[in-house]
């Protein structure tokens, strides 16, 4: 048997039909388990179990394999492969979804071998919160496990992902998504409620404002790397969730301190998958860029705290 | 002769009726001079040049000194002071504006004595951009000159606001208004413009969001302290604005470490006016109460780089 891999993602594998202001892709590689598997490949090893159909192209698969992906995962099913469509206005803020077809992801079913479940790194993308907790409670002892999700979820389930925030980890939410799951305006409080209600941790996305992880104990943000050349917003999550898991798989930690840095990672890769379509920046980047911008991240935060000392002020 | 003061600020001082969901008040004092001298007086010896009427309550008056504000520069005139009448909507994004009289306001003209033009440090608040010039240009040789803005203006001057960025070393927006002066949607590419407009440099204040600071060799950013009690956001930006000169003032630097430590000073400041109406908690928070929210901001964005080795890892 092989050893097992140093990170298990279960999502969707898709293809993608975006057109941005800055350009289209027709029937290009996307996925939530594509943009995480790929961005996480640059500092772990990472194992997908997702779904295709018969129409999948090879040169997809490739590419995965060429980031060492370890497919043995990823079913082909009879059908065809999970379709999605979608255009970006000038805010660039949300997708206008224009059609989804589920195909053959709409009878997904994870199956998880040994070595699946042995993985000590999981990342539950985007799917049926019900599917979320059953490859959760089939997992062995993950060292740390973080979901994602989407309003689709949180509108119909949202007492199903909310038991996914209190199983898992680290949460991964958008602002949107935040705000809806906690019925409250304020991202301060709207953290506050979810901690209340059960989650471990927290990270609220807020795209060019970047990200802020919140637990009982620690709340620290992370500034977006600024990208001047954005293209194509889509897998921007995911791709930051494969940054932020696959530097903590790569590290073997996950105290405050290596939680951070893999918060800055999560920008990084955000950062590349959004100056092209597809993962295709994700899956060209070399690692000087990587760590170019990682400082990068980290010069826009860092200064030392000088001591404040008031004597001789006003005030009382 | 005195000595001079350190901060010298020109802005307005205004009777604010404000509603927000937390509460209203009444006549309340406000105007972007008041809150941002009362939030740098905790750090340096304040000069405020403005107008109020002759109906301008003694109390007010007596506020200002008591923070050793000088004002020598607050003239009184005839007729009634400044009055703003506004109400926030759960959101809190923004103030809904529901009456303004200019009253004594509408024809202020700041007269600047030498000592004034003496002070080291200036703000120029939000008023008209012709008088913002005007005050520039009767200082002798102030150190460091931060500005601030408003839509109103940069809808109806646009190219004197411009003036004012090009003239001050750091020009101070907000989100709203550094879309619209730049003409880009991207906030990043907004500063970009400006920038290449001949903005020294800019700061975007981004709410909860936090802030950034961009001239053309730094880029840095600062989170938003995290406040729970929000009560009323009028003032914030000139409260953040009062705690970052307030702090370069104390300083009596500007590099790029003191910046980064004036922004996140500014970030404190500004948390601390939004949790009471009008700029009460400004002037009864204690030394230590900004010290320690100080400290917390730098926890929120301090890490250590660790150095990125990516071999033995896949991609190209």
């Amino acid at each position: 048997m092989n050893p097992s891999n140093d990170i298990l993602v279960v999502g969707s594998v898709a293809l993608d039909s975006v057109r941005t202001p800055f350009g289209e892709a027709t029937e290009a590689l996307g996925g939530s388990a594509s943009y995480f598997a790929i961005s996480a490949s640059r500092f772990a090893k990472v194992g997908m179990v997702a779904v295709v159909g018969e129409d999948f192209p090879p040169e997809h698969r490739a590419l995965f394999e060429s980031n060492g992906i370890d497919l043995s995962g990823l079913e082909t099913a009879a059908g065809r492969t999970f379709r999605w469509r979608g255009e970006y206005n000038v805010e660039l803020g949300h997708a206008h979804t224009l059609e989804t077809q589920l195909n053959v992801f709409s009878t997904f079913h994870p199956k998880l071998d040994d070595r699946h479940r042995a993985a000590p790194y999981l990342f539950l993308a985007n799917i049926d919160p019900d599917l979320q907790l059953e490859v959760r409670r089939q997992m062995k002892s993950p060292r740390l496990t973080v979901s994602d999700t989407m309003n689709y979820w949180i509108a119909r389930k949202p007492d199903r992902v909310l038991e996914v925030l209190r199983e898992v980890d680290v949460a991964l939410l958008n602002e949107e998504e935040a705000r809806a799951l906690a019925g409250e305006t304020q991202l301060v409080r709207a953290a506050d409620r979810l901690l209340e209600q059960g989650a471990k941790a927290v990270i609220i996305k807020k795209g060019e404002h970047g990200a802020s992880y919140r637990s009982r104990e620690e709340h620290f943000i992370t500034p977006a790397f600024p990208v001047e050349a954005l293209r194509d917003p889509t897998g921007a999550g995911d791709s930051f969730a494969g940054g932020f898991l696959g530097w903590l798989a790569r590290r073997g930690a996950h105290d405050g301190e290596a939680l951070r840095q893999a918060l800055a990672c999560g920008a990084t890769m955000a950062s590349l998958a959004i100056e092209d379509f597809s993962p295709r920046r994700l899956a060209e980047c070399r690692p000087d860029e990587v760590a170019e911008r990682l400082r990068n991240v980290h010069q826009m935060v860092h200064y030392d705290l000088e001591p404040l000392d008031l004597q001789g002020t006003n005030g009382p």
